[in-house]
Parts: C-alpha cells; sequence; structure tokens
C-alpha cells in the first residue's frame, strides 16, 4: 500500500480523491501496489463527506508521518502551500500540485529540493486541466528543441469569448452568466485580464526551454475590452477572437506574449470552443503537435494529478526528471514584438489609413460606416504610433 | 555512450538518424549519456550517404553486439521484421518501432519477450505519426478508463478527402496527385481502403483496454467510393468527410469502425486538415482529450521513434510498462453498430424514404433533383434493410 495526503479538499482535492477511488483498481494494476489516501489537510470540517475520517488540521501530522510518501496540494495560493510543498519535498514525500501560482513562482526550487531528496516534484495539473501536456514535453519531447509554444490556456476566458460571438452578448452579461455558473470566480480578475494563462504560459515555457521564464516578463492583456465590434471586425476576415499565450523560443531571446487575438479558420485554434484548451508545441524535428482538452473542471484537473500521483508511485525513491535552470532566458521586450495587426477605422480615417500605414486593401468591417484593413507584420511599437494618429479606430493582434 | 542500431534506412530509419544526430546534445542532457548510432542495417548501399560507413548487410552483426542496447526497427512489413525484433529481444535490446503492421499482428508477444528479458518494446510511431498519444496512454491516463478512442489515424486518405473537398476534385485525380507528391504509395490499398487506420485503431484500442484487438475483426471500409456527391451531401448538412478510426470500450464489449464519417462543425476532427492526423481518448475521469500532429512524413514519424529511443536509454535494464494480454475483448458485429446516417436520395423517392425510414425532414442534398435526410441512431442491419429499398440512394454514416 502507498499512502498519499491530500493538502486542501477544495473542487481539485476532493476531485483527486474521488478519482483515486473510482479507478483504485485500474490505478492498482497499473501501478502495482495500491495508493490510498490516508490524510486530508483542510481548515473546514465536512460532515457527511466520504473524506471526514481522513481530515486533519494540521500539518505537521502528515509531514511526521514517514507512512506518507506522496502529498498531492491542491490548495491554491503560493503560502502556505510553498512551504508545506518545501517540507513534504525535504522529507522525500513526492509532491503532485495543480497549483501554478505556485509552480510559476517557486517551481525551481521546489524541483531542486525533490532532485535534493529522492522524490519528485510535479505539476501537470496546472497548466490545461486534463491535458497531459507536461509530461510529454518531459518524456516524448525531450529529445526536441521546442521553438514554440503556442496556447488557449484558460478556459474562463476561452467559454466568456465563444458565448460573446455565438449569442451576441456583451461582456459585462457573459460573465455574470459565467460567474453564476461556476466557470468564472467572483473576483474574475485573474482569468479574465490574462494573469492565469500567462502563468501557465510562463510554466510551459520555462520547461521548454529549461530556463526560468519569469511571468512578470511577459506581456499581458486581457479579454475585458473586447467588445461587439471587435468580432464583428474578426468575423469581416473569417476570424474568431481567442485570448492565445504565445511563446517563440530562440537561442537569442523568448518571444513571449498573452492577448486577445484575431485566429483566422485554418489555425486550430479557431476550433477550440467553451472552455477547452488547446496547447500548440513546436518541436524542430516533431513540428507541430496541438494537445486538446478541458481546461478546467473538477474531473479534468484531478485526472492530470492522478497522473502525476501514479508516476510517483512507480517511481518512489527516484527523481521523475522535470527541470529548468534558475537563470532567465533574454525576453523580448514588449515594443519589439512582431505582429500583424487586424484595424477598424471610420470611413472617414481611409486616407490617413493609407497615409500612415501604407494600407492599400480595405474591407467592410462589419459596422456600419467602419472600414478594416489588415497590415504586414509590424513590431508593436511601430504599430502603435501609426496607430495613434487614427481617430476612433481600434485593433487586433492577427495570427494569420 | 548509449549504442543504437537502425534496420532499415528509408524514411523513417533515414530520419531517425538525422534527428539523433541534429539533436545530439539536447539528447544527451535529457538522458545523462550520449546516444550513438552504431550501425544500420540494410540490403543496399547508400555511397556518399552519411550512414554508408554504419550499413551492415547481416542482422547478426547486431544481435551479437553486446554494445548495441537499443535497436530501432523501421522495416516495415511482419518478415523478417518480428523474428530481428524478436531475437533483439531475447538479447535484452530494446526494441522501438514505426511498423504498425507487426505491432498489430504480434505486439503482444514482443512486449512479452521485453519482460521476460528486462528490456522494453515500444511503437510510439506506429500510431498517428508525431502525436505522443501512446506514452500517454500508458503513463498519463494509466489510471483512467478509457471509454473511447476515436481518430483520423491515416494522413494519406486525409489529405486526398480535404483537396477533393476544396478543389472540388474527383477521387483517381487526387489520388494520383498524392502519388506524385510522394503522399501516396504506388499501391495505395492499405492507405485508401482503411487497413492502415484499421490496424492503428487495433493497436490504441488494444493499449487502452488491456486486451488483444484482432484488427481483422474491425469493420473497415475506405474512401476510394467516395464523390463529390458525398462532399455536397456531407456540405448541405454543415459536414466535412473525414474517414474516422472509432472504438467505444465498454466492460461488454468493443464496438469498433473504420469508415468515412460525415463530422459537423462542432467536432474537434472537422479542422483536421490535410496530412494531419487526430486521436481523440476520452477517459472516466479525464473526459476527453485529443491529440494533433502531423501522421506522416520522414521527421514527424522519426520525432516518435527518437522519444522512444530517449526513454529506453533512461531505463536501460528495465521494462517501460506496455502491455496487452493474449485474451481477445468481445467485438462488436458490424451489423449491430449503431450510428446516424445521412442519406441522399433522388426527389421521386421521398414517399419511400418517409415509409421505410419515417423520414419527416428534408433538406436539399446540394445536387440538383436530390434530398437528404439524417436518420437517427439506427444499427446498421436494420439501416441496411431500409436502404435497401431506395433506388439511387447514397448514405454517410454522420456523428452528429
Amino acid at each position: 500500500m502507498i499512502y498519499a495526503a491530500v493538502l486542501g479538499y477544495g473542487t481539485v482535492g476532493s476531485g483527486v480523491v474521488e478519482a483515486l477511488g473510482t479507478n483504485r483498481e485500474k490505478i492498482a494494476a497499473a501501478v502495482g501496489d495500491e495508493i490510498a489516501v490516508k490524510y486530508v489537510l483542510d481548515l473546514r470540517e465536512f460532515p457527511g463527506d466520504p473524506a471526514e475520517k481522513l481530515l486533519v488540521h494540521d500539518f505537521s501530522v502528515i509531514e511526521e508521518d514517514d507512512s506518507v510518501q506522496i502529498v498531492v496540494e491542491t490548495m491554491g495560493g503560493v503560502h502556505p502551500a510553498y512551504e508545506f510543498s518545501l517540507a513534504a519535498l525535504k522529507k522525500g514525500k513526492s509532491v503532485c500540485t495543480s497549483n501554478k501560482a505556485l509552480v510559476a513562482e517557486k517551481g525551481c526550487e521546489l524541483m531542486a529540493a525533490a532532485r535534493e531528496n529522492g522524490c519528485s516534484y510535479l505539476f501537470e495539473a496546472s497548466c490545461g486541466g486534463g491535458i497531459p501536456v507536461i509530461r510529454a514535453l518531459n518524456t516524448s519531447l525531450a529529445g526536441e528543441k521546442i521553438t514554440e509554444i503556442a496556447g488557449i490556456l484558460n478556459g474562463t476566458t476561452n467559454y466568456i469569448l465563444t458565448r460573446m460571438e455565438k449569442e451576441h452578448l456583451n461582456y459585462p452579461e457573459v460573465l455574470a452568466d459565467a460567474q453564476a455558473l461556476g466557470y468564472a470566480e467572483k473576483d474574475p480578475t485573474a482569468d479574465v485580464e490574462g494573469h492565469d494563462a500567462c502563468r501557465k504560459l510562463a510554466i510551459l515555457t520555462s520547461l521548454a526551454c529549461g530556463k526560468r521564464v519569469e511571468y512578470t516578463r511577459i506581456p499581458t492583456e486581457g479579454i475585458s475590452g473586447i467588445t461587439q465590434e471587435d468580432f464583428r471586425l474578426a468575423a469581416a476576415a473569417g476570424c474568431r477572437i481567442r485570448l492565445l499565450a504565445d511563446a517563440v523560443i530562440a537561442e537569442e531571446q523568448v518571444e513571449a506574449v498573452v492577448a486577445p487575438f484575431a485566429v483566422p479558420e485554418n489555425s486550430f485554434f479557431y476550433g477550440i470552443n467553451d472552455v477547452f484548451n488547446a496547447v500548440s508545441v513546436t518541436g524542430n524535428v516533431l513540428g507541430e503537435a496541438v494537445f486538446v482538452g478541458r481546461g478546467a473542471g473538477k474531473l479534468a484537473t484531478a485526472s492530470a494529478v492522478v497522473g502525476d500521483v501514479l508516476d510517483c508511485a512507480k517511481n518512489i525513491g527516484k527523481t521523475i526528471p522535470s527541470f529548468w535552470a534558475e537563470e532567465e532566458p533574454a525576453m523580448a521586450e514588449k515594443d519589439s514584438l512582431v505582429f500583424r495587426f487586424l484595424v477598424s477605422i471610420p470611413e472617414t480615417e481611409k486616407s490617413k489609413a493609407e497615409a500612415v500605414f501604407g494600407a492599400t486593401e480595405f474591407f467592410d468591417a462589419g459596422t456600419e460606416g467602419r472600414l478594416a484593413f489588415l497590415t504586414g507584420e509590424m513590431q508593436e511599437q511601430a504599430f502603435d504610433r501609426a496607430f495613434a494618429e487614427l481617430e476612433n479606430a481600434r485593433f487586433l493582434r492577427a495570427r494569420f
């Protein structure tokens, strides 16, 4: 019997306990031994819940119990999740987490602690819900030079964008609905302003390039400013709007960004709707591979945690390779990033657009009295300067 | 230094040698040791090729060299690939293969030989080119009960269907073009009649359910009969045509099929074009995850082989878990399979369609003088019987 403890009995934590129970036999067959949850750490009580008898309120009970070999950290937040994770690793207990905030902030240090103590720090569930992309980066693709990671990494914003487009609703209405349905949090800032996607991109890019990508260095823009006029503009160019997280990894620097993009029909991201996430990985030998799955939800995320728990259970006493160095890669500044831009202007600004952008092909922007044009590739800074010349204009970055 | 030998210096084999060279440093860092190709087995000579000096014509050289710990089998065909693979495994050498014909036929026996000899038999490259779905099934998803595997598993047919649709060309023209471009073989039967997709589905389903699915038991239909009229029919229902391989895995039986399907826009398969492949895996906890990548091509497939070589190199002396039992699951007969059907009829057959199918909603089939209707879910046998009543009708199975 292999004993695990679960820290935090919220949505994901309770999903992990449930999944380990539901698939107990399948898991035992895969591992060659049974996995049982011995403790659940939470400050709350859960009278009548199956986990009631496993509840402890004091982490030291778990820390000091040598029979616990795997700790599932599904608390969220950096503190005290960091202190608990580090303490567990120092006792040689492997830690599996869904906590992207902690991984983005302290992942490098926690992976080092795992290596020093002959155990593992795994975080498949921190990016893309149930999508097994992190293990792919660490195993199948470990021999690839990864040149780009791009994805829809936040289910809440993808749900909002999908509904805004299909039902022609405005952002505040859909957000309120998403909150009522539990798809968005009461304070939706982390999701809608792109912070969550940014942290996930930092994690994936760090793994892909082997160096610590600081999430604060990634230019990030959310979806709260997107309007129906933007959707009409995108549609006029045959596009949908998706919040993309994109990192191009070159020898000299990493060019990363999180922002709403107009994506055309021939992009895989075009077909990713509702709460689904997608991660595209491009390798120098592989070419492009895309991983798609539910980006959120109790059981999808729990599935990813359970995958990590299995891996730890099969590798007791060993460190499963997962690494990035403390060293940071050079990061491109926002001003130097290069995109194509889809711009909407009042008809009256046409001659100015011709002058400042050299635009020659205009099309109907989908809104009365407005025209659209698509720029060639240009740096943000140059775009900003030219765009500032136009009155009452709007734009979307475009991934053509 | 870890030595490998490559059997068969064709497209994939030479791709593996190239990829191991290109990413030598990245691979050495991931493995903790360098991997070098010591021999290339081929009956041909390759004057001036980088592999010229590594060429041997006699497998026993490789078999008897104890320094060779990993054998890459990219010969294709069952014999002598089977004999060579078995001999290598018996010597404790791990074997990595792209050979779906051999895996579908002898995989169970070869995995058992690997277990008995403390080495591994891996075949990521046998299904879906570069897509790392097999390792996901064996690791991340090992604790899931897989309830369905569905995919576009053949790049050649997807390329043909994509071009037929976009360019309104007939099957023979596009096939000839695909052959000229090297996307289809001179004898295209294995691809276009679905045999290749069928073998891949047998492999994936065997792994997913842990029992040996015999590919001959999977009802299989190819794309050579698809016409422009069928594309118009599909489009009239908002669909594209894709050759799908699908296995629904229940406790009591496996319902598997390979056939052209009408897939609607909300299906992930709708957006999979050209030589891309996609594999959808549904687990009881995970929900659905989809893996997309190039289904063919020298380097994409080589990338998958290299992923396996890395895994073997990191696990010398051990057997990497990969298993299905000799026992066969109960397989549903073709007649009992249940689908929805999209049917096109001459207008003159409308009243008969109402009578035999109870069809009530008809729409324009996209071809002059023809109507279409979509059936509810029904068994193949019942459909066949009713369909036979209609004159000059055509149908597609539909995945709504």
